[in-house]
């Protein structure tokens, strides 16, 4: 009997050749709009679905008193085509995630230490505040502003996590003050004086 | 042989009673995320799938010498669950459509009459920036920050597409200024002065 | 406080070496089912985001009276992956768009100048027509047959969008007369006259 | 040790209040652009993943010695929202599947029984011909027209699938010679001779 | 200029009747194949966007020492539509969550706290595992069975995510041991003798 | 007139460079997470959009008495990124397809020769069970596990169609039992006995 079922083998074997469970990123080969190109299942190994760079606290030594570090499919090649990825939020106390969007995602966020004063703005200009202690989740619709504050006054950290594996990133300060950005451009497309501009752009390093 | 033709009726008939090529929104009955309910075929007629709100040209007499009128799935239920809608932008001289994104969609907008000189910005904070003659068209990627200047001396008039028939859209002055969002959390999560949020919340209503 | 502010830049910039908002089309690379392949990030610039090919009127001095002026993916590098695309049409009095589907994608129209006739037919045979004015705007369910007239006496143009950078265009008499397709089945799957085929062949070109 | 494990239900059994492995439609609740409603997952039955419909041979005593019969989600529930359905086609010798698409979806056949000859034109006017024997398999692309006729002197059987539940059906002819599309707008739309178009609607009934 | 500029109001104002950035769960009105019915936006407020019942440390003590807590659209309405969710994984020394897949969504495991040996196989019977310390991520790619066990002496905790909002369980267990699954027919699709059968539906209250 | 309609060759030809009505897989060009690199245009013919495998009968003189043959699009190129797949199954006389999944697609069943017992579990452990008989179609919803056996003394046949391209296939006793799966790991996420792995391991081949 033991004999018999071993013919199984060749009958049930035609997948293997052509296993397309997942499409590790190959990032030497050519990009298109639904990810990167695979890497050979052959060459596949199990460390090419984890990461480990979520493990280490980012440095908040810094004037946000912030950090941002992410798992996307361009740190984390097993994530390519699967529509999820990843960050950590390191906030030490006073720290902020300064008003940003990802514009094709939405974000899902989980505290796992400390308190975080967290919220976003919908399109009719309502905005949605939420203190937020450890464990408690909270979600941004895709492409709406939104920023996190650590609201304690020990370091606070959370992972995010997104509905993409290449959400995107927009801080609204780096695209207006760190950008080429003419400034008379900005002053007519958000009525902030020019002085305000020109002052955040002399600290941020933007041109124009 | 015209009398058994006909008898052709009979055997193809199965889908005429379940046609749906389209779901026209019933606005009176339960949305979801897909999109609105669809109105009952047999109550669908050839206005359900015409719109003539963009006939009109907008008013431009007013601060930003600008109008834009839309049509979108809450406007024109033959859009709904289609993927695509529309929107004409009239710029009087001097008129202007602020930085703003559209949280679900990308834009293509072409230039019918006029000049329009028009920038999105990028996650990398690079700012593309076009001057648009008529028959000109840019395209903007989804839920990036992006603007529309009038750039000649006579009306500017465009249509703009998107590819959802619910775009979503976030105009980023009103997020900040004509919002809830308190002073001190914008002045933390935008760098700008108290002064400058204080002075634009005043001409555009925000409270907090 | 200027000087510590800048220290945001080593922080927050994890995303710029991965860029991906966008996905310009690479022409020389490979195609796959959601599209081209994008060029490097580095390469783009502004001119890949517009397209100057609908400022142009189409030549109508032929028999349909219409000329059809696309931005496809295909002529537009930076609609790639983006889920939109546009086209003109130019129809003289008289000038006609035939019977023709879109395989993959639905059509909003928005009359620019003069007036068009336009209909569509659903699956159960319910011919929807409407007479557009300037400014009118008609939705086209994706891949039904659809058709646009000039209604007036005076040139009428349209600018067309559709849901899908890569719509596709099946015209109806080009599929039938100006093919391949042998005249014995073009007769046994559509019931026409032998000799309305092989007269319409004639004059579109069609062999078999 | 049998004991302890039982107490594994109290905890892993979160998700059994709300299971939505599928959603067996519920004909009577709104339908929106994603598909029917769904049915109480209390009241669902093995019956509801089931459809008998298929195993009985359509009648092909008519004059195109053909019969299609649906499964779409309209006819089985258990379709809705899977992105999948099928039909049978009944080919009697000399029975023949007219021209018609599929607006929504790509279709897949697989001869039973006899021979057919099926083919589809694609956006460039080229037509894709093959005489398919028993077991082979041949695939429509989206929304391009196409037809079956049955190659051999003995009834064929295929089993068509489709990648929508709700694939819709479009005949050319039924579209315009069985609808309300006005005779001279036929003409003007397809080159068709007037003569021609009268002499189709009066077998299929067109009015207008 | 203030004066001005208010008028603003009127111009852009056409959105906020039907915002519709997010999907709030109305879990009394219908549900379809992309989620519940849309809460009205006038009744939203910022805690449907938050959860806090990931904030709980789940009682491990039972047999597989382990327990998982939700964050899906069934408890977490705000993620209705986004297609992203949540869960904790709680286990104590010796913990296991036995094998399981889910059937619409890959996952993504972020360690925070302990030490995890997690695994998944792919349809070429490949076993993927990894060792994962404090902070490393995993990714289990959508569909395959998976598991999750403490490799430590240590509580462990993480933060499990998926790329739906709801993203279903099934445990294998529970599927083959726990269900109304008839023996002979387990016995006749696992190879599994019936004695083992039987003794594990003793264990876990399987009938049939 | 014939002259003069002969003239819209130039005019409505613009989209045949570039026709992507269908992306026929060239298999030796990069993968992504839509599928196949596409093959030019000009290289393809008729006969990439057809398959003749599933013409033959499967082998089933085995211990499981049954037989798959698929046509998915690594054998099948034509299928490339259209949504849909199928497969033929041979059972003869008690022959049985293990307990299996498809992780990314459902599945629809049509029984075109004998009679088949088959069934699927839900994530809320009910099994949903169906004697079928010719002509009978079943569906089986994304990702859970399910099977087939031939429930008469005679052989039978199915066709079986994906809502994917590329399914994916785990069948459940060659995950654990012909994997490199070790021992003490299946134990200790199944529950199963050691003796019953060595054994079953001992049949199908598995290591560890």
């Amino acid at each position: 009997m033991i004999l018999i079922i071993s013919l199984i083998f060749s009958l049930l074997s035609f997948s293997h050749a052509s296993v397309l469970d997942f499409c590790v990123a190959d990032y030497a080969a050519p990009i298109g709009p639904a990810g990167y190109s695979c890497k050979k299942p052959a060459k596949v190994t199990a460390d090419d679905f984890a990461f480990s760079g979520l493990g280490v606290a980012g440095n908040t030594s810094n004037i946000i008193k912030a950090a941002v570090t992410p798992a996307f499919d361009a740190q984390f090649a097993g994530l390519n085509g699967l529509g999820i990825s990843a960050a950590r939020l390191d906030l030490a106390p006073g720290g902020v995630i300064p008003l940003h969007t990802h514009p094709g995602a939405s974000e899902l966020l989980v505290v796992v230490q400390g308190s975080i004063l967290a919220g976003f703005i919908s399109s009719d200009n309502t905005v949605y505040l939420k203190t937020l202690k450890k464990g408690d989740v909270m979600v941004f619709p895709q492409g709406l502003l939104h920023f996190q504050i650590n609201a304690g006054g020990s370091p606070a950290l959370a992972i995010v996590n997104f509905s993409s594996s290449n959400p995107g990133l927009q801080i609204l300060d780096f695209a207006l003050f760190k950008s080429n950005f003419p400034t008379p451009l900005i002053v007519e497309t958000t009525f902030l004086d020019a002085a305000q501009v020109k002052k955040l752009k002399a600290v941020l390093g933007g041109t124009g």
